[in-house]
């Protein structure tokens, strides 16, 4: 089978998890679930003795650092800069314009989290065999809960000789209505944003669907310069480049969308509640990172850079404490988060 | 009429307003309600111009730089300085030993909230005359609610020519089965630990039911050291005064006590919960102090000494950020705070 090249996209910056995660440290980096941080994690989960090669990742100047730092190879690694974000299309296309033609890519999201390794490793593979055979691959993640946050894939035919299926349909987030009738009437997934492709096929069905979004990429990486591990795009030709999905330019344009089911414990940790669902809890659904009192609490979360934190009577409470922010919500409220003052004006 | 000399005591250390109350700097040299500590607000509400000199303090060398940097007119102001903690007994007879046998005392917690100034002052002066025809006199605090943490006062005959009444009885803290039928029986009021009475009544009451508590609190008044305006007690004699409540030693075994109606907005602020209610709040019910923002929130207090609280979506909730500490606590939480390691182990 052939090689895997992990392409680890770490762009954004949620505010969705503030005051833990900040503009200048986002969620990527933070030790979020368990000891190593969700960049760390996508990057072991890719690992040799599974199939996969060394990861290229791509990112920006601002969060360089923690890249480089964070890293488990750093030697073997390639790191992309872009000089701004311009959106998934641009940074996948870069990356798949600096391998050969025929290597498959594993395109994916730096601040997710897998529960289960094995499982993503089988559906990695599984995805890798069809991006083989000219499939652009999407992971079609197991729908558990009618979200609206999401964009859903309709599967379709079976492709023979495999466990995928054709994508008969990408549909955008939908609200909840549409949402229950997805999981009621099956057939659906989430797209979690994991993609597996041969490099020349999707640079072929971007210059197909994409052409000027294309040409403005092959300028920016013909332009760029390497240095060691790393490669600057050139930032003139950069800032041209169109900002869009990969979703909007390819996947839901190409005849060759394919998805493999995935069932992995996944999550996007979209907000501080999907991080506490995603954490190991004790018998009162209760879960802490760092120094914390709890009495008589069922489903709180705290989460504490420093300061211990005390908790009497409730439930169903998130509290964390960053520098000189505090935060304290309850579940629902967690979706909130991002449009607090201190979330927006950081 | 006779001028009233306060004597505010200034002793224990609570841990129930943990992690704003330490030990170092506990309840009543905080601001916790309003601009002024409950402290300052005591001593102020005894004004000149409502008949009351300058204050007698009781408190701790612990305390004593809290003391003397919130007296507002500290020349004037005379402060006693315990060795070490001996109940309430043992500060009122100090202070009784050393002003005129005459002179009509009124003691005072430091760490109570009365929101209506000229409500305490009017019954203050009905004490006073009271104390001047040789009563000893009780605060009857309006009781609004059935509480258990408080003694009570059964009111016996009113006393011709006053507004007050002979203490029919004592009463312990009761359960709460107890508590809600004084409510319902009514002629019951709480005990608030604020009395009146000549000095040389007190001394007398107290020499004849506890002649060895007496004798020797003025052997430590005798042995003790003037400094300016600071008395220090001789520490040797200090520690063998048996530690009692004046309640115990005096109150209910004297045949002159008596009481005064009391309803001016009293609260012991004997925990968070206490604190809220005993606030300006809003509309919602909400109260802030220091930095906050609070998003869909009822009834909830924030009490920060720095950081920001950012609060969404809860209701009857307590937060408080001191320091290294965080506490967050239900309403009916808030009288567990005492218990929390953190109180504790301070």
């Amino acid at each position: 089978m052939d090689i895997i090249i992990p392409v680890v996209l770490c762009g954004g910056s949620g505010t969705r998890l503030w005051p833990r995660s900040r503009k200048a440290k986002p969620k990527p980096f933070l030790p979020l679930v368990g000891e190593n941080t969700l960049f760390e994690a996508t990057v072991l989960r890719c690992s040799a003795d599974a199939g996969f090669a060394a990861p290229v990742v791509v990112t920006g100047a601002l969060h360089l650092e923690h890249v480089e730092a964070q890293l488990p190879d750093l030697a073997a690694s390639r790191i992309i800069i872009e000089p701004e974000g311009k959106n998934t299309a641009a940074a996948i296309a870069l990356a798949a314009l600096r391998m050969p033609e025929d290597a498959v890519m594993l395109v994916c999201p730096s601040d997710h989290h897998i529960g289960e390794t094995s499982a993503f490793q089988a559906a990695a593979r599984e995805a890798a065999a069809l991006a083989a055979q000219g499939w652009l691959v999407s992971f079609g993640i197991a729908a558990t809960a009618p979200e609206t946050g999401f964009g859903y894939l309709q599967q379709g035919e079976p492709i023979p000789g495999s466990l995928g299926f054709r994508v008969a349909k990408f549909v955008e987030k939908p609200d909840l209505e549409r949402a229950m009738g997805f999981l009621a009437q099956g057939g659906y997934a989430w797209n979690g944003g994991i993609f597996a492709f041969r490099a020349g096929t999707f640079l072929a069905e971007l210059e197909a669907h994409r052409p000027a979004l294309a040409a403005a990429v092959r300028a920016a990486n013909a332009g760029g310069v390497a240095d060691g591990h790393r490669f600057h795009p050139a930032a003139a030709a950069f800032a041209l480049i169109e900002s869009e999905s990969v979703d909007y330019a390819v996947m839901e344009n190409t005849a060759r969308a394919a998805m493999v089911p995935a069932v992995m414990a996944w999550s996007d940790i979209g907000n501080w509640q999907a991080l506490h669902e995603a954490q190991p809890r004790d018998g009162q659904g209760n879960a802490v990172s760092g120094r914390a009192e709890l009495k008589d609490c069922a489903n709180v979360l705290v989460h504490s850079d420093g300061p211990r934190v005390s908790v009497i009577g409730v439930s169903n409470l998130i509290v964390v404490v960053d520098g000189d922010e505090v935060l304290v919500t309850s579940a629902d409220g967690a979706q909130l988060v991002g449009k607090l003052d201190g979330a927006i004006n950081q």
